[in-house]
């Protein structure tokens, strides 16, 4: 019975896009459940996967809003 | 003290409705603190409800997203 | 498909209990998704229900641990 | 490696907004982090910190949502 | 940034085990982590996971603790 | 009304300890309750924490469990 939540920020993974396509999403609901499955021997019908898009102004790292934290980081590895 | 976290699928409970209604909600939350005074003796004003509401796209159960899951069981019931 | 995450103290409702019975949380589970029932029209077999016990220096209220909390609370109460 | 999950109303500090602002946001996530270093030694870029915003009506305490139960406390306290 | 929840039942998967093992919780990690990287392209570094092991007697579904929900569901198929 | 989940790894700061003190989570508590108050305004008494403490086998980071990742990221360092 295994419920899995998934916390991602709000972004495209291509141009012109600005969050994960209803495809992605569906492919992360599918790679959730299986992995319930082939690790834990758990059904498909009896694990729930919600996945939650976060403004990247509201998921910190490092201290930082996420897009200048990656940004801090990107400079220091140059 | 507790905490109560509702997830829920952002819909709506009849024709015309894309989402939980401001009465429904309020129905959620009496019902759910009541609930923590009934069974543990929690008084009212040391109980939070937070409801979430979550895009169906977002919602995975047997390893699909939510409506095509539910396409998927109501056919294999015919 | 709600899901329902549930957190209380972990503390007894009466003297000599140190944690809510299985009957008092059968009866949160029981009540929960019954809700989801009655308010969304939810199917009881659509419904999870967590529930996740907090040991009480570990739950936080007013700046203080819960129990220093709540002596505090009483003693202004007098 | 903490993760600190912070849940707040979707509402303006000031008269005129209707959310917190990104630099209030940036105020959290700054803090948040900091306090894991100070208290628990843990680097700054080892702590996530996600906000999430929940719509007045979606959070209830005192069986209420949350705007009712402060009216009702104000009512009370004159 | 991903961070991923993942609540599970505390049960063995195999006769004589109460529990997950620390191999099979390894599996989750990395494939839970492998999932991020391969659907939205978030380097492996960039992903937490949380496994949360949660009493049976703590788990709802169908309105009732899992184990006699399970007991329920397979006598419903004989 | 802010609820902040804190999740950090069961461990000591100090030799000798393998968790966090009473003290040290009293700190978070104040601490993140504080930083509601000085940056959203909230009064001290509006706000839950809840403190989980996970194990260590049980946090991933980089695609591993978390003692492996930081053992490896250290490797690295050298």
């Amino acid at each position: 019975m295994p419920y899995i939540h998934i916390q991602i920020t709000r972004e495209g993974t291509a141009p012109g896009r600005d969050a994960a396509t209803a495809e992605e999403k569906a492919a992360l609901i599918k790679g959730a459940s299986q992995l319930m499955l082939d690790v834990l021997n758990k059904p498909l019908e009896s694990t729930f996967v919600v996945i939650d898009e976060v403004a990247t102004e509201n998921w910190g790292w490092g201290g930082l809003p996420a897009l200048e934290y990656r940004r801090q980081r990107e400079a220091a590895r140059k």
